[in-house]
């Protein structure tokens, strides 16, 4: 049954039920999207997916974010939607850990292009596509994510046929079999993890909706009842569940509005830290710290406890490596963790003086900081909500910031402002193709 | 470990290393996969995938099986793999209940002739793509084909990336991460059966595990222990598991070996009374029966007890139809589950006087069938072991006899005899464009 409502419910939903925060919190969601997705377009496997796309002869429909090229719709959601999870800098559905825009986005940008869609129509079919996979996640987590699936594509992938769904038009009967072949091809474990394969499924599970929804859209039948059947989704992928989840307080809370965005290019437990060691560095220079103490969670140490980082990535797991350069940079952006700032002198003498303190006392989101500095001098901070976090969300600017810092080896600065202003103007604009050609126009003079 | 040591043992295994009779019943699973392949190249959900691809503007590169076009090869996997599955009159695996041929011919078949490869290669490449996913399947069944998993996608995935892999010639490292990408994405909910999904099944794990391959071979990186992590393929896809069973015996049992083709266009469970009614035949018109007595095990009118079939599918769940029309035809293919078959007063008539007795000493394997007819006599026959069980296989003339029927409103006779021809001297042919060159050319002649 659930199935079937949950099919009503989103062609029910208009465009005219959102309130305008959840519109413009969609929009923020698709400028954080396009800023990590564009970021990372040069990465190397973005150019193994784009290697095999020309063996395949894949023809040229859809472009790819900040390439000024084209594959067919399937390559370029597959291919955008991998890029935006390339640096794990992409927003974040703190209650199941799940990356909303990753599966979405991707097919609302092919779809929207191919078929010169009204911009009022993608941002429905955004909202729907994050909201249907967001209250799945709900449902099945977390032992589903505990028993090792990564819920960014296994919940994913049903956002992305709902969006799919929503541009292709499809009735409810296709709707309803866009869902069952979506669900049938769910898929990511968590074993992938720290390969090139972990952003690959946000990737490939934009393109497995997206053909869900292409197929059910001629008559390609299906489970109708993929999600609640004996031998369904929720049975076989979680020990646990509860679909009720999936329908209750539809249209009075969108879960999309609990998306939150990272300022910093590390997992969100070292986020307080930064937080704090921006914060003392206001009162000395980088050599007139005698230590910095880090009073943190167990946890936060336990994942992050790498004393001697080697690559940009081991950066990412440690708070010595994080809390210097937060310090020293005033940042924890992509290029913080750079091998090259990983290997800095100056970054390994300030990192030898974080001492970390476990302290079961702290939450997680919290950090007391402690700088005491050569001359005897003492400063001290305390973070109870990181920059990010639902209570302490990052402004308009601070996300314009991160979009400008991650797209400035690729775009142009005055094409950077364009494309935000275009992206926050999205619903006035009459298709995607203006926030496009702005990114595509910026290549021609950069390359 | 086990992940590991799989690679080793597939690129170790060469060509030389098999014996005769497993190159001989490869051949035959080739060619009872390419009958059941063009018998159903023309059904709508084909038509479907076709129209999608055109949507996409996929590139000519192999060639649809009975269809003389030809798409990318990735939509050529995913649309020879569904049509072998369409009629569920492809191969079986009796202990898993695996379709081994439907994700691992479609590879071999498009890389074969995209590639022109030699015919040894390729069946390498099928031997030993059986032969990983079926072990897989062994270490995995039953529980997970309980929990819901289509083994035949989920374990299938891993033999379609391992035959790409060997076709695209990867070494230890990239066949590794091309079983993790393949790992990754395993999917297939049994809540499919009865639907256009199911038979897209086979297909799209063929498409995804030449993705795999492909992407392996170009250097995307992935898990190197896919099978046995924590968070790996077993562990989260397969509630109890012996993955011993992978390597178990490995280059002495082929599993290939245990692969039965079905001679009847339904469920297995039935062929034993469809064999006991064609014995039956022989004595008696139609008209002169008065019943015919079916024991059988209560598992089999569990599954086919259906007393007023429908339609031609609903034909394949009654046990009733099916003794009718063995007993008419003394055949049971396609052609005898047609709506119109099921709807003849002739079928009808006689399909009022099968009795099937439930008998709980009899096993499924088996049954007794007493004809009684009008006159007054009595003859019985007991089958122990149907046609196409291990013990009773199909003989060539028989399996030639399907391929024949299949491909008969598709192929011409001439060509259909020199098809088969070809895939039996598989290994003596420079390459597999002698095959698919009889296929295509006949079209020619029909269309």
């Amino acid at each position: 049954m659930v199935t079937e409502k949950l099919v009503e419910k989103i062609i029910e939903t208009k465009y005219e039920d959102f309130p305008e925060e959840l519109i413009l919190h969609a929009k923020k969601s698709l400028l954080n999207w396009l800023g990590v997705t564009i970021g990372a377009i040069q990465h190397e496997s973005i150019d193994i997916l784009l290697e095999v796309a020309d063996e395949l002869e894949s023809s040229s429909q859809a472009t790819i974010l900040g390439k000024n090229i084209k594959k067919d719709l399937l390559f370029a959601t597959l291919i955008n939607g991998t890029s935006s999870h390339i640096f794990d800098f992409d927003d974040t559905h703190l209650d199941t850990i799940h990356h909303p825009s990753g599966p979405i986005a991707p097919v609302v940008f092919a779809l929207g292009e191919t078929k010169n869609l009204p911009t009022k129509d993608l941002l429905r079919a955004f909202i729907l596509g994050c909201e249907v996979e967001l209250r799945i996640s709900n449902a099945v987590y977390p032992s589903h994510y505990k028993l090792g699936y990564h819920i960014t594509s296994s919940a994913g992938v049903f956002g992305a046929a709902v969006a799919a769904g929503i541009l292709l038009d499809l009735n409810k009967e296709q709707m309803t079999y866009a869902l069952g072949l979506a669900g049938t091809q769910s898929f990511g474990l968590r074993e992938m993890f720290g390969t090139m394969t972990k952003p690959f499924h946000p990737g490939k599970a934009a393109q497995n909706g997206l053909l869900s929804a292409l197929l059910a859209k001629k008559g390609f039948t299906s489970s109708k009842q993929v999600l609640e059947a004996k031998r369904g989704f929720a049975n076989v992928l979680a020990p646990q569940h509860g679909l009720s989840k999936v329908l209750v307080n539809w249209g009075e809370v969108y879960e999309l509005q609990k998306n939150a965005f990272k300022p910093y290019a590390c997992g969100i437990v070292l986020h307080p830290a930064i937080d704090a060691c921006i914060e003392l560095s206001k009162y000395a220079k980088p050599e007139e710290v005698q230590e910095i103490e880090l009073q943190v969670n167990p946890y936060v140490l336990e994942l992050t406890g790498k004393e001697t980082p080697e690559t940009g990535l081991e950066g990412k797991f440690s708070i010595y490596h994080t809390g210097a350069i937060a310090f020293i940079d005033k940042d924890a952006s992509e290029e913080q963790y750079s091998d090259v700032k990983v290997s800095s002198p100056e970054t390994i003498s300030l990192r030898k003086k974080i001492k970390p303190i476990v302290d079961e006392t702290t939450s997680e989101e919290k950090v007391v900081a402690i700088l005491r500095k050569t001359d005897g001098s003492v400063y001290q901070v305390k973070i109870d909500h990181a920059t990010g976090s639902l209570e302490n969300p990052m402004t308009q600017e601070m996300l314009n910031k991160k979009f400008s810092k991650l797209c400035k080896n690729i775009l142009t600065d005055v094409q950077i402002t364009s494309t935000i202003e275009a992206v926050l103007d999205l619903d006035k604009l009459n298709s995607i193709h203006a926030v496009i050609d702005h990114i595509n126009h910026t290549k021609v003079f950069n390359n």
